[in-house]
């Protein structure tokens, strides 16, 4: 289990503080991440990787030539922010555009994907690469949903190298894309692994079992059986891959035998001389392996093989130099002078607005700042709600976010914001300090819908109702639900659909907000098969109510306080 | 715990070659170890370092430019055999000498020192260099009884380094000499580890607790106590090594920050963040620290630190580039051809003796068969009496190691070989095969007596006695052990003594061999403060007999063979 920690909350940036003293001679300090120590040539595409803590090679252990630009780091298992992951960005982008790659969790997927949009609207070019190699988690016919684990090393590895070739950024999103389709990783686990301050382990592996596709956080596996000898254990790891082989590929791999945190060097060598007599027999010829620590789990018991098929191009991208902390190949050409650490999280000045919008700026400002309160109210109670199906952290998230975002939008209004601008950034303040899924999500459609309000007239009814769908748009987009998943989306669609149709239809604003608001309401309580709602004081917890979605509930609750205000 | 495993007694062996597969662009494998992939300069100074398995990277990730020509792989835990360091050390000489490097454990100090002394004897300088680090073992006014733990790292630095720049064996030993003197380790534990195929952990800590000085191998330690912050352990961790700061000293230090295995990336670098800010209060400066995985324990949870007190010339050599599986500085010159495996352990022809000699090659080689059939029948009872205080396996390794020497010498004593001889590679055959203390003790006693007896003429009593004497001198001088130490020397010094005073007084060989065995039996029963003793069949292992120290009992059962087989 993890013992050596201050405060639990302070673990993973005390831990980001102290890798890049250690490694001071390779990489520079940014705020929640690191960027090489010698930067990239100007106008070569940036490669930004990151993550949730606690994975430690990956992500920070990646930086340095042949490999990423920078890094990103998150609490432990949990996403960085969309603010984090735009920072450490802008400050590796070296003017040829940024590639924002990460495993393909839903947290992640959120905010690199929010940060890559919020970079997009600054000018930088970014694109994002969710890795997907864990063939344990999905079928192939539905790769797209693969979980991204040691693959990870591979796929970076290829964009990495192609981006030091000086490749622009198509091309070099084409190969790691390439790349992605062709790494398949199978992963074994023995036991769990326990968060900086927890006692308990996050979740366990029968003792004398071994589980298979057992996810990096503990996300369920496909099977559990007695541990067997080590030359079983590598014909189980190499099967469900071989299974992947395109057809008619040559044989030649990229492997990775990667070491989950306790099981120990010398176990992964015994493990290794199995394979490599498995892989001979099934015609593989193995190029450059590395076996060890890559894709860890703190102290979690286990390991994972990944293959990438290669051909001729991803060899040589494979086989190119590369000189991070945590990963070398090759000789490294001596590099150019010391980069001085940038401010990567500057904020740009607010830009005013023309006048009849920042007329509006502080009706907005006000309608936010009733939001803060309301959910300041409920946070007890979306958190006894979010408790029964979740980590009942939602109200204390939403009160914080919304709170963030009051303040956010007031100085914004003060300082001469558009109506649009004041939305937009009361979104981004939402998203970085709510944390989690819903926040960044809150963060993102906001942002969109103040993108479609604009700074420079009054937004009338199907301007503000077209926000709504930009809004919710984003959200899909970025968040990946759609309505029936039990998540916000299931209020915020019929919101969305109620107020256009009103709209539509020639109703006021105020009016079609209201009836909008009683659609989500509606579509909240559905959701969570429960009529008895917010404003009434009932002992939810202890109810067995289904899946209540608290995200569904919160934004349901929210139309009703705005319809509330517009109605005044 | 180990899960990975096949046969625990193939584990080590099978780690090595799946370490060299996975390494092969950087060495190539050798009978019980790893050599550079491609070889050092001809007449550079060979550094080959080694010890048990089990504490990867120690001790194969550490060959490569800059670093070990080679390194030899025992059992886990356990010291490779002389003659797995000698063939090593044979395969990795490029004519300059060779430094054995290891940590000062027991049987490393007898199994290297024991190559050393074979390797001079076939024209090879071989010297021995044995790091004493950890301060919690043993205190400063008596270093040289220290373990070494993460401070080989720092010592085989410097002395590959040296090598490298091509400095002679009298001036890198001087080197590295020095750097062990200054180099310094202390560490914590929180946990211990479990052996491949073992359902157990060989130690444990106390839940919630934090052992100080815990051995990397479980040896006892200074003081438990209650888990604290990090901050706080990263002064519990810094602060004994303070106290030994040279006199004087500048406050340059090369510093390693090892996790033990279990403990994760990310708790060093907590670690390391507090340990900067307390290193910079002290007044050090730190140059090119290691922060990671160097000497592990299998699964072991914990850490050390370990500083070196540099000056001008150490610290050029810690700075210098260097090229290992684990371990890398800076950018090494690309290198000159592959070279292809050398046979390590292969076998010199057995030299012919003189007539004299080789006629009294059956009778030693009867007396050898002679043992082990005894040792052979004593089996059990040994291994009950070794159960008492020990792990029990004396008698099996015992008859183990006289079967082979019995085997050897009949072969030597077939082929022609002088009484010397024969005598010489019984010994080393009974130290290959019986493995362990005991065994490597034997084979330095008998080849040393062999090599006294020599190979030209039929030796008389004096020269048998002072056989005796040059085997005994060879037990201390690279066993350590004095009378009073409760080993094999109890028994062994008494016979010695009286054989040489007899056979000084005149008295026949015969005589003067029983009157010495009676002193060793004599001996070994106050040794083990108990009288009935072998040949009298008691249940033993049931008593409480204070310390029976099996050797001794075995020696005296050994003397008391020839005796008899002198008096026919």
């Amino acid at each position: 289990m993890t013992k050596i920690v201050d405060r639990p909350e302070d673990f993973a940036a005390t831990a980001l503080a102290g890798f890049c003293a250690a490694h001071a001679d390779r990489v520079i300090p940014v705020p929640h991440g690191a960027l090489r120590a010698y930067a990239g040539a100007p106008g070569k595409v940036a490669l930004v990787v990151g993550g949730g803590s606690g994975h430690y090679p990956a992500f920070l252990g990646y930086v340095g030539p042949g490999l990423a630009d920078g890094a990103v780091a998150g609490d432990v298992f949990a996403s960085p922010s969309t603010s984090a992951v735009a920072g450490v960005a802008r400050a590796a982008d070296l003017g040829g555009g940024v590639i924002l790659g990460f495993g393909n969790y839903a947290g992640d997927v959120l905010n690199f994907g929010a940060a890559a949009e919020r970079l997009r609207a600054e000018g930088i070019d970014a694109r994002i690469l969710a890795v997907t190699d864990d063939v344990a988690s999905a079928p192939a016919t539905d790769a797209a949903r693969r979980r991204g684990v040691a693959g990870d090393l591979l796929v970076f590895k290829i964009a990495g190298a192609a981006a030091e070739a000086g490749l622009d950024l198509d091309a070099v999103m084409d190969l790691a894309g390439r790349a992605n389709a062709r790494t398949v990783s199978f992963g074994l686990a023995f036991d769990g692994c326990t968060l900086p301050g927890q006692a308990a382990p996050l979740f366990t592996v029968p003792e004398g079992q071994v589980a298979l596709g057992l996810g990096i956080h503990g996300e369920p596996g496909i099977a559990e059986q007695a541990i067997l000898p080590a030359a079983d254990l590598a014909r189980m790891l190499l099967e469900p891959l071989l299974a992947e082989r395109p057809q008619g590929h040559d044989g030649r791999v990229a492997v990775v035998l990667n070491g989950l945190g306790r099981t120990k060097y010398e176990e992964l060598f015994v493990l290794w001389h199995h394979l490599t007599g498995l892989m001979t027999d099934a015609g593989l010829t193995v190029i450059d392996p590395e076996v060890g620590e890559f894709v860890t789990s703190l102290d979690m018991e286990g390991c994972s093989l990944s293959i990438l098929w290669l051909d001729d191009a991803l060899a040589d991208l494979w086989c190119a130099p590369a000189d991070a902390p945590a990963f070398r190949k090759g000789t490294v050409a001596a590099q150019g002078a010391r980069q001085v650490a940038r401010e990567g999280a500057a904020i740009a000045a607010v830009p005013r607005g023309e006048p009849a919008s920042a007329a509006q700026a502080g009706c907005v400002a006000d309608i936010v700042a009733r939001l803060a309160q309301a959910l300041a109210e409920a946070e007890a109670e979306l958190g006894r709600i979010d408790a029964i199906a979740g980590d009942g952290d939602h109200g204390q998230g939403m009160a914080r976010g919304s709170a963030a975002a009051a303040a956010a939008a007031r100085d914004a209004a003060a300082q001469g914001a558009g109506a649009g601008t004041v939305l937009s950034l009361a979104g981004d303040a939402w998203a970085d300090r709510a944390g989690g899924t819903s926040g960044a999500l809150w963060g993102v459609a906001l942002r969109a819908w103040g993108q479609a309000l604009g700074d420079t007239d009054v937004p009338d009814a199907a301007r503000v109702a077209a926000g709504a769908r930009a809004g919710i748009d984003a959200v899909t987009r970025l968040g990946g639900a759609r309505p029936g998943d039990k998540t916000l989306v299931d209020a915020f669609a019929p919101f969305v659909d109620t107020l256009q149709g009103q709209v539509a239809q020639g109703a006021a604003l105020a009016d079609a907000w209201d009836a909008a608001a009683r659609a989500a309401t509606a579509a909240a309580d559905a959701t969570a098969d429960l009529t008895p709602r917010l404003g009434r004081a009932r002992p939810l917890a202890e109810r067995s109510i289904g899946h209540p979605d608290a995200g569904a509930i919160s934004l349901a609750l929210c139309a009703r306080i705005v319809a509330g205000a517009l109605a005044r």
